[in-house]
């Protein structure tokens, strides 16, 4: 027992370097370290994590501290905390498969097995149902590709994309989202983050950029890796306040479904986000990431749609399919093309090839429609059973965005978000509050929430995490 | 007339790769082939065919399967036959499938289609040949991936790449390269140039980084916009002087094949990279973008194997297989693990998770070594037909660095290697001449001579593109 508190102190103090640097305060650095640490196998499987109070000394971080993310990491499933026995690392999950060969040469000492067990209850924002992908349809789709796909696919990749992809996506984002565009005017990339490293990174656009005050934190993570300041835009009931843009030269935001608040773009605002635009010289970068999913009003068209010369309209398959693809795309002004495809490089250096033809096929076959419209019924279906849930066991719950998209915001009384967060985490319930996605410059009051993200869990795991969230909810 | 003949047979004959491969004989290969140029644009609507016999001619099969061929699509309605006109691509070749739905707002103004024709004979470096990409054991991987997949899979994916990827790469690595690794010090990317930028713009390195004098400019540029000066390295008949190695924090080294001109790192050399990097905490950066591919003598193994704590090896598919799947590798010393990771970010960003597990599944198959041994042959032959072409028709010219790899040198007399190039783009060829991989800043004497890539063509385009080779070669 001390031998393996002692073995476990000195590779966490010491030969894991675990280090509390990044966003988030020291408490977010730690909840990263150390589940790192276990991913990554450095931790292994069992190993006694020492006491609060010792590892606190050897960090020189407070006791809560340390207390906060062995809570946190219990509650992700990396960590077991049982009475008497401390706080361990979980055991681990069988492997997928057996390695087919062992290694004949002694192995460099391996730093261990990977955990991929998470919360019992995953209700995080972000990933679409994953027991969903329509794998025959895909493998069909990647099987028409290859085999019809010419020699030359197999070379060096145009940087632009596919053609057949960025005809398909034109035809697509015409119908399905008001995108005017062209083939040529489309570039493929790996996903939102890609993009906005290709445009800020690659030195297409500079800062400074106007966000809205809620947000993804790591866009705003990728963005001042590439240092570009972000400004945070307010918010209200109509969405973004662009009448706030001042000399911003872009403004990134989600105008068919506010991230994370859930409300549209007002229509007024839509204009006169574009007005300022005109008048500016200014660039709207539309980040479309859930488009495809409405539930009880008429598609709320892409603001691309108003004038294709000042925005860039940037979609993936992430939440649509999957994010395992790392699909996405760029619609854009026409005099933006040269500079993206040069940031890219003289060949295609990140997207997969072959994907992208499936996904052409996906796509103009109407595969990629059926898919989307079976998971507007699912998804729209556990957005009712959330709504009613609520209604009967948290009246005093008010439910908002729930209109589109796979996440909706349960608004909290002041000051109630840190508790209710602390109370879900005990339930085994991953998720997260409003304030995380808040951006630190913002003079806006901090409203207390909850973002539900109730397209992750499978359709036999969404019934018990919606009683355990409504078991968790603060009480009247 | 005589210049459409003329456009139809350059195009024809070497820009489409005309590949008479697949199932079902040379005619029915014929007919796919002109089929897809046609589908894909590559033969203009409009375009006038060769006659039947030069085509056959260049093809080398009978007249009559030309003829079939040709009348063959005429039926399914790809080309048009007219009494005194010829065999024409016809006007409007209606696509395999008509787009779902055409938009229906005004379409933008479509910008320049572009145009994918390349040189008469093609023999730059770094591709492999794409008409021999094994298309029916990779979409049964692919298969196999897809229906075996758990499902957390279609999920935000592990920055370090999937798990069965990582163990099937320690397993193959070892065994074809002599790396000492274990699963969890591999993090998955997307080729060479991605690994750099996550290694330095990621903040892992930093510069000064030391640098073959001859090696790819594109890799210079990649570092140079992620603000790293690099230091060139001399090089002389035993690789790159590493006793010159002094104060630069790291050395980026092609030790199995020097690129591009192609021979091994001596083994003392090795030792002595070895030593400076445990001497003066300094690391090596392995780029072994064609370890596989080795004719003449015993492998040359990784030098990772020597000391895995101080060198970083970098591979991918990109030669071995196709640069179309975006799918490479690092092997890291321990202490990098968790700095590349953060780098990398929470999730997978990039390399596609389905192509990962199908990857995985190749070369645990053997799928991948069966490959890797069949295009060692046909490479093997090629490298032995432009030895024996050069002995016959340019004896005067020196090949070196013929004993691995993808690409051969040829040594030309001081001050002709710029007019060598101009004669050869005369011919239609495409090529490098070593000028292009000089460090702008080596103090080394300029080399001449010719960098030909010899995987490129496909196997019926090769002997043509040699015969001119040889034609443009400068007189003793």
């Amino acid at each position: 027992m001390a031998d393996s508190w002692v073995n476990a102190a000195e590779r966490i103090g010491v030969d894991l370097h675990l280090e509390l640097t990044g966003p988030g305060g020291r408490r977010a650095a730690l909840i990263r370290a150390l589940r790192e640490a276990v991913r990554g196998g450095r931790l292994a499987p069992g190993t006694r994590l020492p006491p609060y109070r010792s590892l606190a000394a050897d960090l020189g971080v407070a006791r809560n501290t340390v207390a906060d993310a062995y809570a946190e990491l219990v509650a992700e499933g990396w960590l077991t905390a049982r009475q008497g026995s401390g706080t361990r690392v979980a055991e681990r999950a069988e492997p997928l498969r057996p390695p087919a060969r062992v290694p004949k040469r002694a192995p460099l000492r391996e730093m261990a097995p990977p955990r991929a067990r998470g919360p019992r209850h995953d209700l995080r924002q972000g990933t679409p149902d994953v027991s969903a992908f329509p794998r025959t349809a895909w493998l069909a789709s990647y099987r028409r590709a290859l085999q019809q796909a010419p020699n030359e696919v197999f070379g060096p990749g145009d940087p632009a994309g596919r053609r057949e992809l960025r005809e398909a996506l034109t035809e697509y984002l015409a119908r399905a989202r008001g995108v005017r565009t062209a083939p040529d005017r489309i570039v493929i990339c790996s996903g939102f983050a890609h993009a906005l490293r290709l445009l800020f990174g690659g030195g297409v656009l500079r800062g400074p950029l106007a966000v809205e005050a809620y947000g993804l934190g790591f866009h705003r993570e990728v963005l001042a890796a590439a240092g570009v300041r972000t400004v945070p835009l307010p918010l209200d009931e109509h969405g973004a306040r662009v009448d706030r843009l001042g000399r911003e030269r872009a403004a990134l935001l989600t105008p068919a479904h506010q991230f994370p608040t859930g409300g549209p773009l007002h229509p007024g605002r839509r204009a006169a986000l574009i007005d300022w635009a005109g008048t500016r010289d200014g660039l709207v970068l539309e980040d479309d990431y859930d488009g495809e999913f409405r539930y009880d009003r008429k598609p709320v068209g892409a603001v691309q749609g108003l004038d294709p010369e000042r925005v860039i309209h940037v979609g993936s398959v992430s939440k649509s399919l999957s994010p395992a693809l790392r699909l996405g795309w760029m619609v854009l002004p026409e005099r933006y093309v040269g500079a993206v495809l040069a940031a890219k490089g003289e060949r295609e250096a990140w997207a997969s090839v072959l994907e992208q033809l499936s996904l052409a096929d996906f796509i103009v076959s109407g595969a990629y429609d059926r898919h989307v419209r079976r998971m507007r019924q699912r998804y729209r279906g556990r957005r009712d059973r959330l709504v009613a849930a609520l209604a009967v066991h948290a009246p005093h719950i008010e439910v908002s965005g729930v209109a589109a998209g796979l996440h909706a915001v349960l608004r909290l009384p002041p000051g109630t978000e840190a508790s209710a967060l602390k109370a879900a985490a005990w339930q085994g319930i991953a998720l997260d509050g409003l304030a995380a996605f808040r951006h630190p410059e913002t003079d806006l009051p901090a409203d207390d929430g909850l973002v539900v993200g109730y397209a992750t869990p499978s359709e036999h795991a969404y019934g018990p995490a919606l009683e355990a969230l409504c078991g968790a909810l603060p009480p009247p």
